[in-house]
């Protein structure tokens, strides 16, 4: 057995049992090892970002780490983008670059790079495998290390000889890590300051946003007077019909301020205290007010869900049926606005849908108006780097393969990672793209707006990416997905639901 | 003035007018300053991996750096796979990530990255500005470091309240630096060398490439016997009718051993001693022969043009003609073979042209088969990091307006950076691009077969990109490039001919 068999062998004795490939010269033992080993679900990306993407997707929605399998260096490079975002995410990810062979790195052959450097950043564990020997031991932690906290980025080098080596050693099934959970004086200080009854507000973010956490969240604020609310973004938020409506803190400062203003005590639960994304001249780079008291009721590595449950029966907080919202039953008519999108999403939405928001812009109104649609999960981008929308749908799409996937998606995003839309076709996977085409850089107009620029052609120039215009079905086409335009609501409804009736992915472009 | 005005002014002063961009909010007051500093030629990319890349055609061309403008973290992040190839071409760039204003990056707010950890695996130089009062004196220093030795990467950061803050000083005038040159002794000992007789090999690199430095190198040959090469992949070589028909070492270990065998002395000349680009069990990682000793006339980093015209002269070799090779008169006829796809490619490089080789395993027979074509530079991807073809192709057209740039392009690298076809849609750029569709990743098909795999379903499957094929004209179509379909060498033939009387870029997928 060499090492590459051992590896392959190890994550499949613990559990991981996908991984999203584009391999390179440097890892054909560990291609030829997936062959050899059967049981592997091996899913092709054409470009790095959509495997590290589509790893983050798969972990949100089975919190279970796939591994991914990466060229060398520059490889990696290409990965890390959409590996920050896993990060932020709080997705667990078992990272595999190659590399050059231990004795080939001095060399400093042409493709050599800073690997570990590179891995670094966005990796809470890496190593680089020493020798055939060993890899499999190295597996198992790597495995191990992923599951840490809620999830976190193991990245283990596979150096081309640690690969081929003989005298490979399947590593042993080593335990998930158990999920710390909050002290009992962290609940019991909650509750204590809960009862006190002064403006409070409890932050929910990571698991505290499945149904079962917010519906215990949800008791305590009826029991307290407490507000609710969730980061700007979040991996995975449960919600639809007979869920918790819950309102996330805005991304633009001053709305969040307003939004945030009054608050005198914010218990984290499972979040961090909210800041700005980017530092503005004069404002704020927190969003709570001055002096508002941070208290901390479970940290991100913490299981929040937990300790929701313990704090609302500490409180001895009634079970409450949730707010009902009414569902928008009609799409929107005519003219594309952000409106009649938003109602048109919302009447759209299918039942036990997989929502994959990266409609930057377009979006802002659609998170108040699919409270009362079908029931879903609604997965955002956590780390702010573009291009995490049609990865993260392909690694949904292949976690869930009985549900649909509905990719919400902004057109200069997607043209990150417009590759993931092969790797839809390919797999037959069951996703929705609509693409909001206003064919510009909306966001960065309006901070342009914010750095008081009164902008001229130049500036323009560098944030529209119409001239020429993208066309999105012919991309999708090009790519073996299916495809077509909408210019109105009601064209776009027909679309999404002739996409529901079919089997594999649909891209539509919606041209506003 | 603020800081972002002082670094484009000082930008400009330097020399340096081209800037390839792809801004996000932490970068809009670098945005406003391209607009209210006139002089800055900005061309938008659509993925960071095009600006990098073309930073790199646009060097190679010009020996002069262009600017970048890159979103923080994750953004740097997508542009480094390109700024490693460029590395590795010897190009000077002066790369500018924005970044969290310095205040707010200890917030750690979602998209704060180690900006500056993933720039220095690439780059020779990096600073993180730290006011707007210094931001233009870092501004010199930089581009001054990206003119050191032949070209290198200058990466300076630029949080975004040093770009917004006020009181911002134009940065000095700073003086290329001088290129070193070999010390009298290196050509001296070269030439001692030479005149012993024994079976001696130069090995040209970097600038040696260019048509006086090959003139000159061939004298030396003509004069002593000695054999000539480059190195498997180049920044630049001139090269066709008149000029020096020069072999490379080629990219499988068993050919280039073979090539090299018997040679008792190499003498480096701007080019490091060649190794396989990846090891191999059981085969060497350097590529001469284990008797051969190394000298160095000239370091990479040392000029060595200049070298060989001393050597010459010290060696008091007489001007020779450089032979005539015929050039191919008509294109290859039917079935697009390896060999007809080479022969019409030869017969249709236009007068003057760019070059821009990604064909990797279908065009290892168009560099012999070149030889006579009509005069142009041929251009190589150095790092080994795909996705470097249609980024050059930009950058060089960019460079060279009056130019017809020939992008020789494999139908899986191109994935990595379609984006870039848009920028040659917007820039109207003169870029024929030939995708060359086999619809594998041929090159590992070859390196599986290497490790001595018999490789079934799943091995293959992950070396397979069709199924779906990729529609080429579909996808240049998507993003604004006219483009055809060839399945013949004459229809090949016909639609570059075609393509070089138009103006703005044209894509031909030849299907193999």
């Amino acid at each position: 057995m060499n090492g590459a068999e051992s590896l392959v062998h190890t994550l499949l004795l613990n559990g991981v049992n996908v991984c999203f490939t584009n391999p390179g010269t440097s890892e054909m033992h560990f291609v030829a090892a997936l062959d050899r080993v059967p049981g592997m679900h091996c899913v092709l990306g054409l470009f790095e970002g959509v495997v590290t993407g589509a790893a983050d997707g798969y972990y949100r929605m089975t919190d279970k780490p796939a591994a991914t399998l990466l060229h060398c260096g520059p490889g990696l490079a290409n990965g890390l983008a959409n590996l920050h975002n896993a990060r932020r995410a709080g997705s667990g990810v078992v990272n595999i670059p190659g590399d050059q062979a231990t004795y080939h790195r001095p060399l400093d052959a042409p493709l050599t790079a800073d690997t570990e450097g590179w891995a670094r950043g966005v990796s809470a564990w890496v190593r680089t495998a020493t020798s055939a020997k060993t890899v499999g031991a190295d597996t198992s932690v790597a495995v191990q290390s992923a599951r840490i906290g809620h999830g976190q980025i193991s990245t283990l080098i596979l150096p081309a000889d640690t690969a081929w080596g003989e005298g490979g050693e399947i590593g042993p099934v080593l335990p998930a890590p158990a999920r710390p959970t909050a002290a009992p004086q962290q609940v019991k200080d909650a509750a204590a300051l809960l009862r006190r009854g002064e403006p409070t507000m409890l932050l929910l973010g990571g698991t505290a946003l499945r149904e079962q956490a917010l519906a215990d969240a949800h008791r305590i604020a009826a029991a307290t007077g407490a507000r609710l609310i969730a980061p700007g973004s979040n991996a995975r938020t449960q919600r639809g019909r007979g869920r918790l409506p819950l309102d996330r803190v805005p991304y633009v400062v001053d709305q969040a301020l307003k939004v945030l203003s009054g608050i005198k005590h914010m218990v984290l639960v499972g979040a961090v205290q909210p800041t700005a994304f980017f530092a503005y001249p004069n404002k704020p780079g927190y969003l709570t007010p001055p002096d508002c008291e941070i208290h901390v009721l479970a940290r991100p590595e913490q299981d929040p869900a937990e300790a929701l449950a313990r704090l609302a029966d500490e409180l001895g907080a009634p079970r409450v049926a949730v707010p009902e919202v009414a569902r928008a039953q009609n799409p929107g008519r005519g003219k594309p606005t952000l409106d009649a999108i938003a109602q048109t999403v919302a009447a759209l939405i299918p039942e036990n849908a997989i929502v994959v928001d990266e409609s930057v812009t377009t979006g802002r109104a659609f998170f108040p108006a699919t409270y009362g649609a079908a029931p879903h999960d609604w997965l955002q981008n956590c780390g702010g780097s573009i291009g995490y929308g049609p990865p993260v749908a392909v690694g949904a799409a292949v976690a869930c393969p009985d549900r649909r996937v509905l990719a919400l998606q902004a057109d200069g995003s997607a043209m990150y990672t417009l590759q993931a839309l092969w790797t839809q076709a390919r797999e037959k996977l069951d996703v929705t793209t609509v693409i909001f085409s206003n064919r510009k850089y909306q966001i960065l107009l309006g901070e342009l707006a914010n750095v008081g620029a009164n902008p001229g052609r130049t500036a323009l120039d560098m944030l529209d990416i119409g001239n020429p215009d993208l066309d999105w079905p012919k991309l999708a086409a090009g790519m073996g997905v299916e495809a077509a335009r909408a210019e109105s609501c009601e064209q776009l409804a027909d679309l999404m639901a002739q996409s529901y009736r079919r089997k594999g992915p649909f891209l539509i472009e919606l041209v506003m």
